[in-house]
């Protein structure tokens, strides 16, 4: 077995702490990755804590990870030793369904494995994720990352990115169009500089009247106080497309009300409780829909890291030693951070 | 002014009754029609009991209107007098915003004029529906109709055929999809029709055991009983497009999970109360997603009334005398009518 250590929530009660444990080797199609940085997702926090239910602990956190190439198995084609290299949410798919067969690995209909707190293949373990110094993953999972671009940055496209990347490809935002980012976090931020790199006009829409300053900064062309009901009404019917990236519950229609006739709003935010209930009438009165969307598959994730390195875009991060790791979750929860922390794995003791 | 007759609602709370009242004589732009059939939609009685309140009395209602051409003013260039026609749920809008000029009379920025108990452009005073001799339409929201259908079936086409066949043709159904219609009502029934028309695989979704055998008579190829819960799993991530009739609250994740990825369920029926909230996670889990969707555009209406010409489509009627139209409301309101009851003008007296 691979030795590993990282950092593990022992018990969803407790801080995280460093932790030894034991990885596969790699197979003959895996690849093995020293990891460089990987970044802080809120889901780590919701996961570690068992806020959704069904963590499995000890449990090492983790999807958003850059690293290099250390080893490849006999059969691996896509990557050689010392190749700079990402891996995102989802580690492997069943391979044989429909959605795993269109590229679609994210909605296997046999569950995607994901990076941690899911039942490995072929240990029948438990995953790890990357809040360690290595991971072992098979080739078809490992995604290639361009050199030039700040590789700590990177970490976050592999979750932030890729979410908000694919239902902006997906509902077809392009140039001319009007977009609008609601939320400006961790994903917000990445709507913002991706919508703006495809072309679209952007509108940050926030509570937050001190974050004008930093959504126009990070590109985006107006901003919107949500709480400012003029501003609000005075953009009805306004835009092609709405980003929402809200995980608390929040009335819906607002933003709705903002599509233009054949305007989508895609949910990319999970709230613990409902939203109030969408109006019907909102919805018929110019043919709007509400969509939800996850992450992207692994295509198109290769394809946003090539859009990324080609616009120059990473994440807007703060680098933090993975000691401070529970600090950092402490500060996420108030919203204190710009707008990702990365963990600089050099600090992650042996 | 044209001398009409009719029955209106006089109150909200009182039954309707014979009614005499004056159009205006038509304009250069104007069509007069002698109406043969009107159906009765539910939105009738919702209007004539100010249900959704805003209702003006006295209201002549009746938005599924077919007669013959009588008179034409002297710039009509679409019809001549003898000509057979219909008029749906609009008779006139903007025609400047954006949405008038692409077709979509029906989401009008600045509110299309309903056929009934809206204000006319021309005089200032309200206009008066279908249940009546006559009325006078501005040429451009008049259709063609087809003489070789039943002309008493084709009325419900203007409104609840075309309010089905919208929705479809948006979401792009065609030869090959899987689509379930939820409900068989006046709607269901034509989008069960409508979608078998249009080469789909029809699947109706009905709470009632006794519409099996009916169902299937109108061209559905299978039938699902939604209260049967091993039915409706068995039935997940099947349909490309769902479209969902129920006017009644109720909860749309039982349907919504019936999506495949990047399915749609398309909701046409307005409940008087919110339906439960949705659920993101099932929007998310297959990219999922839900609309609205109104009528159609007068540009649509027509392509709907030629493509039910060509498949010999239209609805499933009970004729009867306006003198009982009270009853029809009543009936109506217990689902006791297959599917929908058409007014013949002729039992109207003068």
């Amino acid at each position: 077995m691979l030795k590993s250590v990282g950092y593990a929530a022992q018990t969803s009660d407790k801080p995280l702490q460093h932790f030894s444990f034991e990885r596969r080797e790699p197979g003959e199609q895996d690849v093995q990755i020293d990891i460089l940085y990987c970044g802080v997702c809120h889901s780590d926090l919701h996961l570690a804590r068992n806020e959704w239910g069904g963590s499995v602990f000890p449990m090492v956190p983790g999807h958003e990870i850059v690293g290099k190439v250390a080893k490849v198995g006999s059969k691996v084609t896509k990557f050689k030793v010392g190749d700079t290299v990402g891996v995102g949410c989802m580690v492997d798919s069943c391979k044989h369904c429909e959605n795993c067969d269109d590229g679609y690995e994210q909605y296997c209909d046999n569950g995607f494995i994901a990076t941690y707190n899911s039942e490995e293949k072929q240990t029948g373990g438990m995953t790890y994720g990357g809040y360690s110094n290595n991971i072992v993953v098979t080739e078809d999972f490992v995604l290639r990352v361009d050199d030039s671009l700040d590789l700590a940055g990177v970490a976050p496209l592999l979750c932030a990115g890729i979410t908000t990347y694919s239902p902006l490809r997906h509902w077809g935002v392009k140039a001319g169009h009007k977009v609008a980012v609601v939320g400006l976090g961790g994903l917000g931020h990445m709507g913002v500089k991706l919508a703006k790199a495809m072309g679209a006009e952007v509108t940050m829409i926030t509570t937050s009247p001190s974050k004008v300053s930093d959504a126009k900064r990070l590109g985006a062309d107006h901003v919107i106080i949500s709480k400012n009901e003029d501003e609000m009404k005075a953009a009805r019917n306004r835009f092609d497309f709405i980003l929402n990236t809200v995980a608390v519950p929040h009335n819906l229609d607002d933003y709705s009300n903002l599509l233009r006739r054949d305007g989508n709003m895609t949910l990319v935010g999970l709230p613990a409780e409902p939203h109030p209930s969408p109006s019907v009438g909102v919805l018929i009165g110019k043919r709007r829909s509400i969509a939800g969307s996850l992450i992207g598959g692994i295509a198109e994730t290769q394809e946003m890291l090539d859009f990324c390195a080609e616009h120059g875009i990473t994440a807007d991060i703060e680098m933090i030693d993975i000691s401070t790791i529970n600090d950092a979750y402490e500060r996420m929860l108030k919203s204190d951070v710009k707008y990702r922390f990365v963990i600089d794995m050099e600090t992650l003791s042996a």
